[in-house]
C-alpha cells in the first residue's frame, strides 16, 4: 500500500489534522484584514491611506500600528513560526508508519492545543496560560521531526 | 499508479506550479539583498554598520528602515503568510485524486494571481487592486485545504 | 518503488535532512523563549508585563526591544524564509528520482551551511561571512525548485 495516500489511515488522518490547521492558518490573514476593517486602520503600506472605494475615508492614523490588529498579526505570525513545520514533520512522519492510535493522538492533540493556545491568544490571557498550550504542540513536532530523521538514518545506513 | 509521482499528470501540474512558487519566493530574498545594496541601507542588524570588503562606506543611517527595502521585505513576508500554505495545500489536494482541468485551474490560477499581486505590491497600486489580487489565491487555498480535510474525514470514517 | 517511501535511498536522505532542519527550526522557538527568560525582557505582548508565577517581578521596561532576543528572532525569522522553501523544494526534487549522491550534496549540503549561517548569525560575525553562509543553500534551494518544474514540464507536456 501507498503511504501517502488516502487509503493509509495514517494518512488520511494527517489529511484532516493538516487541512484544519491549513483553514485556520489562512483564516487568520482573514481575521487580519476584517480586524484593519472594523479598525479603519493598522495598515502598513504607505498606499494603503489613499482615498479608494474601500476606504472613503482616509485618515493620517490609519498607518499607525493598531493594538487589535497588532494582536491578530502575533497570532498569524506565530502560525507561520509552528504550522508549516508541522505539516512537514506530519507527512514525513507518516511514511515512518506509526501506529494508528499515536499518529492520531500527535495529530488530532495539535489541532486541540493549538486551537486552545488561540484561545488564550486572542483572549490575552496571561502568558503562562498561552506557553502552557503553545509547548504540547511544539513539542509534538519535535518528536515527529526526530522520529522521522531516527527512521531516515535507519533506512538509510 | 502512484499519486505522488511525475507519472501523474496532476502531480506533474503540481510541480510545475510549486516549483516556479518556490522560485518566486525565493527570489524575493534575492531582490530583498540587491535592493539593500543598491540603497546601501535598510541593514537589520548592528554589525551590518561596519566596515567590511562588502560596505566599504559604512554611515550611521544604514540601519534606520528604508522605504524601498521595506516593500520587498512586505512582499517577501505576504508570501511567507501564503506560499506555505499553498504547498502542503496543494500537495495534499493532489492525494484526494481531483479531474486534471481542475487541478490545472487552481494550480496554474495561483501562479497568475500571485503573480499579478507581486506586481500591484511592486508598483504601489491602490490597496483595492492588491486585495482584489490576493483574494483568488487565498480562496484557492481554502478550498483545497477544505477538500483535503474532506476527503481525510470520508476515507478515515 | 515508491519514491516518497522510506524504501527510496534519496527519500531516506531528504528525511534525515529535513528532520534535522525541522529539529533546528523548532529549537529557535525554544532559544527564543530562553533568551527573553535570561533577560527577563524583550516580550511583545501587553499581557506579558502581568505578575504572575512565571513573571514575579515585571517591570516597565519588559515589554521593550532585547538586543539578545530580537537577534534569536531575527535568526528564527531568517529560518522561517528559508527552510520551509527547502523543505518542498526537496520533496518534489525526490520524485524527479535524482542520482543518490547528487541528493547527499544537497540536502547535506544545504544542512552543514545552514549550521554554520547559525553560527555566523549567533556570534554577530560580519555580514559578509553571513552572507557567504546563506548563499549556498539559497542556491540549492533555487536548483532543486528549478529541476522540479523542468521534470513537470517534461511529464506534464
Amino acid at each position: 500500500m501507498e503511504q501517502l495516500s488516502l487509503a493509509n489511515p495514517v494518512f488520511a488522518t494527517y489529511a484532516i489534522a493538516a487541512g484544519i490547521m491549513l483553514l485556520k492558518g489562512v483564516a487568520m490573514s482573514w481575521q487580519t484584514v476584517f480586524t484593519m476593517m472594523i479598525e479603519n486602520g493598522g495598515f502598513r503600506n504607505p498606499e494603503d491611506g489613499r482615498k479608494t472605494p474601500f476606504n472613503p475615508k482616509p485618515h493620517d492614523r490609519q498607518l499607525e500600528p493598531n493594538p487589535r490588529v497588532e494582536r491578530t498579526r502575533r497570532i498569524q505570525m506565530n502560525d507561520l513560526e509552528n504550522l508549516p513545520y508541522f505539516f512537514v514533520a506530519g507527512l514525513i512522519y507518516v511514511t515512518t508508519a506509526p501506529p494508528l492510535w499515536l499518529a492520531q493522538v500527535l495529530f488530532y492533540g495539535y489541532v486541540v492545543t493549538r486551537a486552545l493556545h488561540f484561545w488564550a491568544y486572542m483572549t490575552a490571557q496571561i502568558h503562562d496560560v498561552r506557553a502552557m498550550l503553545w509547548t504540547p504542540g511544539s513539542l509534538i513536532i519535535l518528536f515527529m521531526a526526530g522520529a522521522s530523521a531516527w527512521a531516515g538514518l535507519q533506512a538509510a545506513f
